[in-house]
């Protein structure tokens, strides 16, 4: 396992990536006055006001299979390779619009086709909805004639347990396996154990237990079970993964989520990467395009996933 | 000329259009603040978070002609009908991502498709560039033949003055002239000579004279004449223009800009609308899809566009 921390000396943040800071504590507040849940997702739409536009990247709106996405095309790229990405927001908000250009840049540097799908969220749909949709989706590609071993799933955030649990249930179906996947700031435990929790509190400047509770409690909804292995990967054996790269943000309550996952896919016999940056808060990456940090993550991401796909 | 004022009783603004006032403190608080122009015109991109995505919208670049450009295609619409759409940010900022989705839902209320030119900006392109770039896209769009009667010019701020004055010189090019024009919040005047420049100082919470002065000479460049009639339409008879439709905020400093314009086209024989919009800031219709204020003014454009297009 690789398992690094990318700084051995402490950097001072830029000034861009500090908006990430500056974004999560405006949009707690904000979600704290709202009135509504629909309020509350409103405001999170404005997530992807931290990223850059890519440009030279088309988006096309299409129904894969029964699951709503959203197609991010390069201008130039290989269509016949795909990542397949989902979003975060804690299950019940986010859209393939927060998170077009994200995704966007991710396609336009590795340099092939990005779905973005805009899985159904909590608490109208609890889970198994969203896992379900991920792996809809994942089979209209196939149906597409794309190769699974062309596809990589990535997320964030509760997309990034999206990302694993979802290939478990591809896995557990007998279908092809994809290239990889690639979770990042990702949210795996749906008992909210991790001692980052406690450790990262104040730290991180947007989650807190409490929230983490009732967000895992709306997408499991009232006879959810917490470890059921398709919502909360840490009650699998995680065998037959394809290679995992994991990124997270040192300063996240999410942190150890991460931390365990690479452990126990490491035990496993899988190959797996952990990359932990010191000081990044929760999806950092979001900043692609205008922070030297969240461009270095995706460089990264790109240079791993590049030769998986077959691609230079 | 029809002549109206919105409400005859003062309502109270909505929290959504709210947003826009907010904007603009924000937007020129971190200008003032910021260390080049590079950064200013960032600022500037997030402009469209005002703005609720559309949905159900792709968005394609395009050569056209020449001229950067996107296309907003809604999933159902007359593609044979094409709104041509030039952004407002001063001449020197703003883009075709600014407003991807302002003109996305205007193209999917009408029921037709969006060009949105990325003109050449200034200072590094000076008048007349940009007055240019549209009636290259604008002959493009013919050349892809689409009739000229099919197309509607519609513009924001100074990309309403552009929409304008590339009327005007598409009919001294002896083109087939277009249905309409819609220009709102349009800054036409390069002189800055309105009287509302005074009265509605410290009311328009983003302009002030010094920074219009400033903006008309980095588009007019060091040899550039602000009466040109091809970036100041008050140095234009206005004769042969099509229908043309105004709207614009009652608290902006450009508001005299509108009025000027309605009575010289009323003097020209022009079949001239102009709606004012009490309380309302600089390209308030930036919020759509989330204030009825904006909802209202881009409705009305519809509904008097559509017949216009041919369209029901």
């Amino acid at each position: 396992m690789t398992f690094t921390t990318t700084q051995e000396i402490p950097v001072k943040p830029s000034k861009q990536i500090e908006e990430v800071s500056k974004w999560w504590l405006k949009s707690v507040a904000a979600s704290r006055e709202s009135q509504s849940l629909a309020e509350v997702r409103d405001i999170n739409e404005n997530w992807q006001s931290l990223t850059a536009e890519p440009g030279s990247v088309d988006y096309i709106e299409v129904d894969a299979g029964g699951v709503q996405a959203m197609w991010a095309i390069p201008k130039e790229c290989f269509g016949d390779r795909v990542l397949l990405c989902v979003h975060g927001g804690g299950f019940f908000s986010g859209s393939m619009y927060t998170h077009r250009k994200l995704y966007g840049h991710f396609a336009k540097d590795v340099g092939c086709r990005a779905l973005i799908i805009h899985y159904r969220r909590s608490p109208e749909h609890v889970h198994p909805a969203q896992v379900n949709d991920v792996v809809t989706a994942y089979r209209w590609l196939l149906g597409q004639g794309i190769q699974a071993g062309h596809i990589a799933i990535v997320g964030d955030s509760a997309g990034g347990g999206l990302a694993v649990t979802s290939t478990l249930l591809i896995r557990d179906k007998g279908l092809p396996m994809p290239a990889a996947v690639m979770p990042f700031s990702a949210w795996f435990d749906m008992e909210v154990t991790g001692e980052s929790v406690e450790s990262n509190k104040g730290e991180d400047l947007l989650l807190n237990r409490e929230w983490l509770i009732e967000m895992a409690q709306m997408r499991l909804g009232k006879e959810g079970n917490p470890k059921d292995r398709y919502a909360n990967p840490f009650y699998d054996d995680l065998k037959g993964l394809p290679p995992v790269y994991l990124q997270v943000g040192g300063d996240e309550l999410l942190l150890d989520d991460s931390i365990t996952l690479a452990k126990r896919a490491k035990a496993a016999g899988i190959d797996v990467r952990l990359d932990i940056f010191p000081g990044m808060q929760h999806t950092f990456q979001m900043a692609v395009g205008r922070a030297p940090e969240a461009n270095d993550a995706i460089a990264r991401y790109v240079n791993w996933i590049k030769p998986k796909l077959g691609l230079k």
